[in-house]
């Protein structure tokens, strides 16, 4: 009798499970995701930033597991666990289980106010990357249109809220960009006039990072004309700007990259969670009370010696996810278990061109060193060669000419015919 | 006194007539179009197809026209032109005019069935083909997980109503894709066995091409599983599939590549049109009873001695637009206009791999040498460099691993918590 396997989520712990177990003969995994692709997330603000395309950090997840003739990709959502029964419940179908990979990450969370995700888009998925890109060049377009100085004042100001890697990173993009490509671009305003904020609730940003590494990333968005305002929390969003306290910034465009919370399925299953939701996994990575339930990636709480948990890095969803794959194998060979141990890959982000800083252990450097390192590591470690030559020619273009990739702002609605909209779908054609 | 030039449409008309007049210090070009780039729509099913990526065959209006400092773009919608006062209205400002140009093409029509569009989608917009490649996709997607034979047959049925070159080039994609690409990713289907229909209301598909080269793509399509009905008028359009008469294929998936009509703008401003919608043009394309007026593109009726009007191609357009810049500055010299001839580039359609067909004045071929042609002249008439040597690596790297790029389903849905999305805009968070 085969071994089933069911692996939730094609993010980097889901998919290195999988080949861990792939070609198999005494397992069969079923994959389940509610996308069809497994994303390259690092990189997922450049999309947001036009610097580069869909297609260039992400790849079906069918594609990528195709050479596995005992991997079985279902597109689909799950509902629930039973976890007594073993039993999956999706949108299509019940898939029983005899190991369970929960690898299904976290989202954006706004410290209880959901309703302010319509006024800040936060970066997650491609969907979002490609509504901020709509958002942001839409300002500029407006802008451009407007005759009114307030109006056109409040078009050209970017909030982004949280002032981690993300956080940092479209902000960094979003200076260079009206600092130095659009500039030529526009006849009736000024581009290099924008206003970026960053508004982190901490005293510092990239509280992750050294502290001496924080701050030259800060004088790094100070030149490229973003403002960093620290011990700043946002009390209220709505569709003109951000209430800070007693201050206020008007801004047509507000972006969310603070708090993340875990996808809900953990609830559904009575098991222990922590603060944000992420499920508390044992040194093998299983639930303590469910051994067969594995759970990897931004889902997982594995706590340190020094009771802090894993950070929600790549590195460290795809060390946990061979991790999981090697440790299911333990059990049909009969073997114990193995702890896991995060290989500390330490970390980095980008501000712009030549400017980056990297934390490895106790080497820390900035500069562009650093930025050749930053760019090293996101090619090796993207998912196919295919994708390393191509995201490499983008780059090598946009850095010796200067200009971007294609900022299209591409409409959300595919129909021409309002009337059969309305009819159809009860929605407004007219829109964006 | 500077000559006001409005150009309302950046496709092949707009552009070139733009570029005839840019950095004229006697002329203030404003050309306002719905989007914020130019599409080279003889590729735009290449990204229905996800062969190509959007970034790849579109350019953004302001970068291509930032060096012309006399020309300011706007996207915005064009909602009338008052003829008396020469005054074009749009949703955002009103805009006076000496010269006008009408260059904002058409949009598919339903034959007074435009309910249709909702499950039969056209392509004519970059919207448009994510919208068939998400559809596609999808379809396949739900086929895999389906238990339910006659749902997997129906699912893996795809029926392109219309026979001229978009519809070939769609079917054939759709056959290429389904016969040699899919097949090794998918669990439960043969992908094989998709059923893919030509449905064609005039005796043979491809009806502006002599019918030696028609028979010869309609043999090629065969190879590739596409099924060509001719002599079949569609009936009815529903969400299960068409009706042809008393005939009917159950298909998920129904693409709309029949019958064209103008956009609007000339209904509304009291001058002749032909039986589409389109501007009625005289020799020097301004209209007969508007000598300020110009009309370019798929939008202008440009009668031939024979008695037909000039096709909507691209190589149209753009002769068109360059004869009406030039027209304006014989006007601005004192000159007498020119009549406008056409200098025929022939046409061209490719099936698949190494299969196409090219009719050049008496010349006409098929086969892999029609492919390379067809290949090197959209190579060639591609906006930018940059497209250029980006489409070649795609189109060099599709062709020697036989895998085409990211078939990505990207949500329409940016948000992640549908309770916030139903407060602020009454739809289904639940949606696609």
């Amino acid at each position: 009798m085969k071994k089933r396997v069911v692996i939730v989520g094609g993010g980097f712990a889901g998919i290195n499970a999988a080949k861990i177990l792939g070609n198999r003969g005494d397992i069969e995994i079923t994959l389940i995701d509610r996308k069809n692709y497994h994303l390259f997330q690092p990189l997922l603000y450049q999309v947001a930033m036009a610097a580069l395309g869909e297609g260039d950090i992400a790849a079906p997840l069918r594609n990528m597991l195709a050479d596995y003739q005992n991997i079985t990709v279902f597109k689909g959502i799950v509902t629930g666990v039973d976890v007594e029964n073993k039993i999956v419940h999706t949108d299509f179908r019940e898939i029983p289980y005899d190991y369970l990979i929960l690898a299904c990450g976290v989202q954006h969370h706004y410290f209880g106010h959901n309703e302010w995700e319509e006024n800040a888009p936060g970066l997650k998925t491609l969907a979002q990357a490609k509504e901020i890109r709509r958002r942001v060049m839409e300002a500029y377009e407006k802008a451009e249109r407007t005759t009114d100085p307030v109006e056109r004042k409040k078009l050209l100001t970017f909030v982004i809220v949280g002032g981690g890697p993300t956080g940092v990173e479209l902000a960094g993009s979003i200076g260079e960009m009206s600092r130095y490509t659009l500039s030529k671009f526009y006849r009736n305003i000024d581009p290099k006039l924008t206003r970026i904020f960053i508004v982190e609730a901490a005293p510092r940003i990239l509280g992750s990072f050294a502290p001496e590494l924080a701050s030259k990333a800060t004088r790094s968005l100070e030149k490229l004309g973003v403002q960093v305002w620290t011990s700043s929390m946002v009390s209220e969003v709505d569709e003109n700007g951000v209430q800070i306290g007693n201050e206020r910034i008007e801004a047509a465009t507000v972006l969310w990259a603070a708090g993340v919370t875990a996808i809900g399925i953990g609830k559904t299953m009575g098991v222990e969670l922590d603060r944000i939701g992420r499920i508390i996994v044992g040194e093998d990575l299983s639930i303590p009370s469910h051994p067969e339930i594995f759970v990897g990636g931004d889902l997982a709480h594995f706590s340190l010696e020094n009771g802090n948990a894993l950070p929600g890095l790549a590195p460290v969803a795809l060390q946990q996810g061979r991790a999981i794959g090697k440790n299911i194998l333990c059990d049909l060979k009969s073997k114990s278990r193995k702890a896991f141990r995060y290989m500390d890959k330490g970390q980095m982000a980008t501000i712009g061109k030549n400017k980056a800083i990297v934390q490895f252990g106790g080497i820390k450097f900035d500069g562009i060193a650093a930025w050749f390192t930053w760019l090293l590591v996101h090619i090796y470690f993207l998912t196919s060669f295919r994708h390393r030559v191509f995201v490499l020619l983008q780059w090598g273009w946009s850095y010796f000419t200067f200009s971007y990739g294609a900022r299209l702002i591409v409409n959300k609605e595919w129909r021409f015919y309002p009337d059969a909209i309305r009819k159809a779908v009860c929605s407004d054609g007219e829109e964006g």
